[in-house]
């Protein structure tokens, strides 16, 4: 049963702050595209094909260990405001937000793992984890993936591997990202060429809200664009050395920053948390901004009394239907920036709340 | 003997936030300009003639039962920061600062009565108030200049009453002034008006540091222009019944902009205080701007656990030669401005410090 307010008040575990490198590397993903073999792919299906993708793919999760104890949520059953709520916790993709109809999502208590059913493709299974842990988060994935794929007859090829609606999926279907803060590597100007030579190596780094979305809060999606050709473990093992390298150039941006110019980061650093502190009204865009700061604060050890748990926890709470959600009203944005800002005074004051 | 330190640790009494009207008066102050018969005006006076005067003053000044214990402060015998101190303490004029040989200052501890000798007149005394209060503080003045006059030949004309080195002063020699912190006639934009009408009626508001001085966090010195053809409680009655006024048109203001645009007053407000609370880095102005917005919190009932003796003491102590006195040591901007920025950290985390 689809509860917002249960989902409220048990923030997903890759929040909690926890794992490798999680002052750098917020969260991991793994993301595998599946297609039913005796469908045509969503784009090209009516109404009764969908209806018939998603009675197939829906009674095999139904079948599933991993979503033993699940929440369905049909797209077409919930409001606007529910579907960008889900969106805002990375559960579905913005293409949800406007396709309802024959849409759905499959989700698990932990919000470690879900299962996007007529998305892009007709099966997008994501797995989560807190900070750098792609090992457990891969394993999460390919168990759900073995699972469905023993009662359902999927697209592949024996020389192409997994088909997806899309070639750029082509092969292992997989696509495995990591959210990372690179305030140092903004700051020093040298994220622009660290996007270029990466492009160069076969992986992107996309804006908080991956594909098209833009640069907020020094936050950025790193992932892998080649899916064909190598093995999963190949792509998993190289992304996890990519993200490894990156967080290495991100400590130095640091270290330099804090070297040549304390007094200023410093003072940057503990405005952001004096006005996330008091202010009365924040929009997202400076919310995130703020966030950024204070979390770089912690990071060099300005600030030692805010966990990375708790800003992690801001970042998504503090999102339009997040606040609607929690103040159970629709509210103009004008509202929402006043309800933002009382929501970041509240966590920071009252982290356990 | 002047000591610095016992200064530092001991903030003028008319920084109390006591009397009358203090949340938007900050100050009430008494000038009386004299002048002794027998010698040319400052301006004319060679070495000796200023060396007899400073003699003559301030032996008179050493009888008075006002300066009983006092501290006399030749201005030749200190160092450039020393004068900057005192002026930033408002007991010296600014005139002070590059004219030191034979000027001189005398002053009580409570720091609510000095005499400042060879200024544009010979004597300048000043006394000093908290918030709304020019009775006494009108007294205070009258009773040291009594006990001055009688032992010094004071120039004085049947016509023209005292007279003084500039024509403006002439008469009474008397300038009764308030600060006060207008930022609601500010924000409404009806401060010109205000100041137009204000010289229509022979009164005069002028910037923080008086005469010349630029309007700076929205604290100004309300001052009668005219010194002759009225008696002295004329004078201060109708500089009084003035400052009630701007008081009403401000409070009027203030409760106009609350009705209209709370939250974002609120939001004003609040950030203010946050910045003053957590940044390490604050230049004079934007303190000023800063402090004026939380004194702004606190008359219109955000803020109430911050005093208004705390604000005034913030006005004065972050200015530059109170920061290098309390540091001990000489500064450059970019260093008082961290100096500034823990210090004010300091006195609102802990007032009675």
């Amino acid at each position: 049963m689809f509860d917002v307010r249960d989902m409220l008040n048990h923030p997903a575990t890759w929040l909690s702050g926890d794992g490798e490198e999680s002052e750098i590397i917020m969260s991991s993903r793994v993301r595998v595209a599946r297609n039913l073999a005796h469908h045509r792919f969503t784009h090209n299906c009516d109404h009764e094909e969908l209806s018939d993708v998603l009675s197939e793919v829906s009674a095999a999760a139904g079948s599933t260990k991993t979503f033993e104890k699940s929440v369905f949520v049909g797209m077409g059953e919930v409001s606007t405001l529910d579907r960008q709520f889900l969106s805002e916790r990375h559960l579905v993709s913005r293409d949800f937000l406007h396709n309802s109809s024959h849409r759905a999502v499959v989700l698990n208590g932990a919000e470690d793992v879900c299962l996007m059913i007529n998305e892009e493709d007709h099966l997008r299974l994501q797995a989560f984890g807190s900070g750098l842990d792609l090992n457990r988060t891969w394993a999460t994935a390919t168990r759900l993936d073995d699972e469905l794929t023993n009662g359902l007859d999927i697209a592949f090829s024996e020389h192409l591997g997994f088909l997806t609606a899309c070639p750029t999926n082509v092969g292992t279907g997989l696509r495995v990202s990591v959210l990372i803060h690179l305030p140092g590597l903004v700051h020093s100007k040298e994220i622009n060429k660290l996007l270029e030579s990466l492009n160069k190596l076969s992986h992107t780094m996309r804006g908080f809200y991956g594909e098209g979305s833009e640069m907020m809060g020094n936050f950025f999606q790193l992932s892998n664009t080649a899916t064909l050709g190598k093995s999963e473990e190949d792509i998993i093992k190289s992304l996890r050395e990519m993200a490894s390298k990156v967080v290495g150039f991100e400590r130095r941006a640091r270290d330099m920053l804090f070297a040549k110019a304390r007094s200023l980061l410093e003072d940057k650093v503990w405005r952001a948390y004096g006005l996330l502190r008091y202010a009365h009204s924040v929009s997202t865009k400076e919310a995130l901004s703020l966030i950024s700061a204070v979390r770089l604060g912690v990071g060099v050890g300005f600030i030692d009394d805010v966990s990375i748990k708790t800003l992690n926890r801001l970042l998504v709470y503090t999102q339009p239907a997040h606040l609607q959600k929690l103040e159970d009203k629709a509210m103009n944005a004008q509202e929402r920036d006043v309800a933002r800002a009382d929501y970041i005074r509240g966590l920071l004051t009252n982290p356990e709340s």
